[in-house]
């Protein structure tokens, strides 16, 4: 289904993108014709979000739009890559009517003009609802920020505040429909770090953003990086309202294991922290120290239980 | 569930892609990290297959996997671009058990090897089965094959035979399951024709690959072009076997407009033909002439009924 795909970009998209995006060839045609920025390495990556899966199923057409595209873009971030052109298969219901996609475009379009990111192809199919976005960008070779640059004594550090994304889970489950409440906003739109990312090319030696909680990922760079590390949990930057939402206790379990946060967390050494945070705080974001890099592997300053407390959002059943 | 695609990439990809594959940073991170070949364009597209949609629910999953990948691939091969990388997005039922991955991760692996294309990336849900497709190529930008290039004049040809797509998913719904019949085979294991793109690079003027049956897709040409058309359907290299199962008039029919072939049209100068076909025939395969590019607006020689026949495969239905 070409043509209702090319609809959608017609529709939703007020300049088609062209030579200044990198475009030689858009929408139309077999394929796309890109222009690589020379010299630069290609950053790849995709994420679907499922209906009922990844977001509930009643969420707003305009947020389901801009989350596919954040939580694909965040890994972007994580890489400190320049974002430039993404891709959507959207499978959509027959029921879906004119509204809901309208809607959705807008959320979609609205980040990638806010992030510089040339929707250049797609598809639109007949199923269940689901969205998947490929995301392309662009990155020096010895400038990315891999999963294993963490170093023994390297600081680590997280963006802005955790949980917040849980926390609007939370909330939503709980009934709570005000889109401007800040929780719920954090949750239905969560803002790519890649203005962080870029920020922090020279600085960070390891970087991983934080889509499945604190903890579990880590854990992702730990294990790539060979390394364990120390948390100090009492320095968590947690959002705002957190506790008073769901108490203290529930708090500190959503900004060590709540996931959705899509901020970034780093290894960087200590001579580097108040460089980073000079640059983040040009951005209006706080960089947090929340631990360091330790020879040792494991975690130590945590309890890890066994059982995990949170749940990502998977369909019914309040967390 | 990234590690859940990296179990994937662990065990079905015998030697994971690297520096010769134009991998600078594989699977495991949050992007993979390409390295473009210099002043080449990056050719994209994206398909997404759909249970029940685009194939049948109880398709063998190694052909579920093999034309997931083929029918982004013939995008590439209309493009006259080289395959060089892809990511997939795979929603599975959590019902679906090891054996089924399996034999999936087989057919697209084989379907990688045999394209020389790596695959670099993706993520697995749980949904409703559903394979998304990217794929990334390259292509010399003076020498990619357009929709928009046929000129009066131009001859129009196809390669392979026509309409075994549409005749194997007609077998395939009468209850054939020889995966062996040559119809069924060519339904289930399409193969992009990523060298005759290759190959008629600077002989064709435009191309396209016949997903949606040889009218339909002429039609696009026709209408990025700005032309028109001459059809000769008495020249129709059908399917060998096809009048055999379908009847004469059925297989007609389905060498118009059945889907599902990934034969490539062409459109280029008198002058080119012959050379064109010498290529093809070293690659083993006919080029046919159907027809002609015409000044005049529309399609002539073939009586286009407003009923179209032929239908896609669309969950249930005998055609």
């Amino acid at each position: 289904m070409h043509s209702e795909f090319e609809l959608i970009t017609r529709y939703f998209t007020p300049d088609p993108p062209g030579a200044e995006d990198g475009v030689s060839l858009g929408v139309g045609d077999d394929c796309t014709l890109l222009v690589p920025t020379p010299g630069q390495r290609l950053a790849v990556s995709v994420d679907t979000s499922v209906a009922g899966v990844h977001f509930p199923e009643e969420a707003p057409a305009a947020a389901v739009g801009h989350r596919a595209l954040a939580v694909s873009l965040s890994d972007l971030a994580a890489m400190g890559a320049r974002a430039r052109w993404c891709l959507m298969s959207l499978t959509l219901p027959a029921s879906d009517d004119g509204p809901w996609l309208a809607d959705f475009a807008r959320g979609f379009h609205e980040l990638c003009a806010a992030t510089g990111t040339a929707l250049v192809g797609g598809d639109v199919t007949r199923g269940s609802l689901s969205i998947g976005v490929t995301v392309m960008g662009e990155v020096p070779p010895e400038q990315a920020l891999t999963r294993s640059g963490a170093r023994p004594g390297d600081v680590l550090a997280v963006t802005g505040a955790l949980g917040g994304g849980a926390g609007g889970l939370a909330l939503w489950r709980r009934g709570e429909r005000d889109a401007g409440h800040p929780l719920l906003k954090r949750y239905l739109h969560p803002l790519p770090r890649l203005e962080v990312g870029l920020a922090l090319r020279g600085l960070a030696m390891a970087a991983i953003d934080i889509s499945d909680g604190l903890l579990a990922d880590l854990g992702h760079v730990l294990e790539c990086s060979g390394v364990g590390a120390e948390l100090t949990p009492e320095t968590l930057p947690l959002a705002e309202g957190l506790s008073a939402a769901l108490g203290e206790e529930r708090a500190l379990e959503a900004g060590l294991h709540g996931g959705d946060d899509y901020e970034l967390l780093v290894a960087l050494p200590p001579e580097h922290l108040d460089e980073a945070r000079e640059r983040l705080a040009a951005l209006g974001l706080a960089l947090t120290q929340v631990g360091r890099v330790s020879e040792a592997p494991g975690v130590r300053g945590v309890a890890v239980s066994g059982e995990r407390g949170w749940q990502h959002f998977q369909g019914g059943g309040a967390p």
